[in-house]
């Protein structure tokens, strides 16, 4: 079965290189915004949509075993976004995401937001040519989900606590949340981000311009 | 890769039905219990436990990638338990429960719950040999998982809406969650359950007693 699991992840690094080649070719930075269910990460990405237009281009990919609400969530702000179905699959590959752009032909400059399929586990393993992994982490999760997830939280370059709004209702630690993501993943960077009530969102707005532009010097 | 897929699944479904026979041998209840990460399982089964003790034998086998946090949470309350750690498995499968049956040996008549790995993908399609799947769905999650997760719910006999006292600070819709579950499942059973206010938690036991009565019934 390993060799299997090399094969197939082989496979996919293959995808994911030719997307990240498209990726500098245009001068695209891609995020891959991964979590568990129902983290917020679409309320997240909407917000997020919202604070951008009109200052570049943006363009989403949506990914869930079934329905296309999401892309429809998204088309709503104005932003062009193609929904991929997986079926029974638990994550996003390289494949799904370069037959995406064949048809979303994200514009020069854009940043293109991979909204993954809600799952902690398994998107871990699969590169899709993105330059950072986004690991959102909603507040009722429990601090303890880094040590519990490793792979996640030590393939992410960022971790967004999400959901802060609701701090006040529950027990968790932040500091713990903090700490045990930095535990597996000491140089990973985290912002507390409400959707809701908008905090942090500019810290996150501001992380987002630096890494475009970081992904279109050089390029 | 179908045929893979397939071979992988009958040989879990050959280690599920030497589980299973395990479990009718000894009139024993075992319950799979899935969600997402952070859907609150640990904390409703602490609970669970408590209420149950002295009533009937119990036992538990966790399933996390890593960490054996959540055995020592139920250890705690004098249950017996076994962590098993996935590593870069996304899902607890027949011949890991098979495993742990060895060592922990649960007593003739018990409940013996079996927390799966949080994820609300890969788990569905394994078969642990479990009389039912229950999966719990937290408020904070949102009413369209059932939709984007179907197989999940599709495999499940209860669906636990949990952590209801937090429903005052969501706009979650409670009915349409309740009816997604049932589209993609009309035969699926629905609890409203607080681990933290104990709302539904007597329905909660009621529902496992029966279901146990029912699995050593004509064992």
């Amino acid at each position: 079965m390993v060799s299997i699991e090399l094969d197939i992840l082989a496979k996919n690094n293959a995808y994911a290189a030719a997307n990240r080649a498209y990726f500098d070719r245009h001068g695209i930075l891609a995020l891959n915004l991964v979590s568990s269910p129902g983290s917020g990460k679409t309320t997240l990405l909407v917000e997020t949509l919202k604070r951008l237009g009109g200052r570049m281009p943006l363009a989403v990919i949506e990914g869930d075993q079934q329905t296309s609400n999401d892309a429809d969530r998204i088309r709503a702000t104005g932003v062009p976004a193609i929904q991929i179905n997986t079926g029974k699959g638990c994550h996003l590959d390289g494949r799904m995401v370069g037959h995406a752009l064949e048809s979303l032909a994200p514009a020069g400059g854009s940043v293109l937001f991979i909204e993954n399929v809600g799952n902690l586990v398994c998107p871990a393993a699969f590169d899709l040519g993105e330059a950072h992994k986004v690991v959102i982490l909603s507040v009722t999760e429990g601090e303890d989900k880094p040590l519990k997830y490793p792979d996640m939280f030590a393939a992410a370059d960022l971790m967004i606590l999400a959901k802060t709004d609701l701090l006040p209702h529950l027990d968790l630690d932040v500091a713990a949340a903090m700490a045990n993501a930095r535990k597996v993943n000491p140089r990973i960077k985290a912002l507390k981000v409400s959707a809701r009530t908008g905090e942090g969102l500019d810290a996150w707005i501001s992380w987002i311009e630096a890494a475009r532009t970081m992904a279109t010097t050089g390029a």
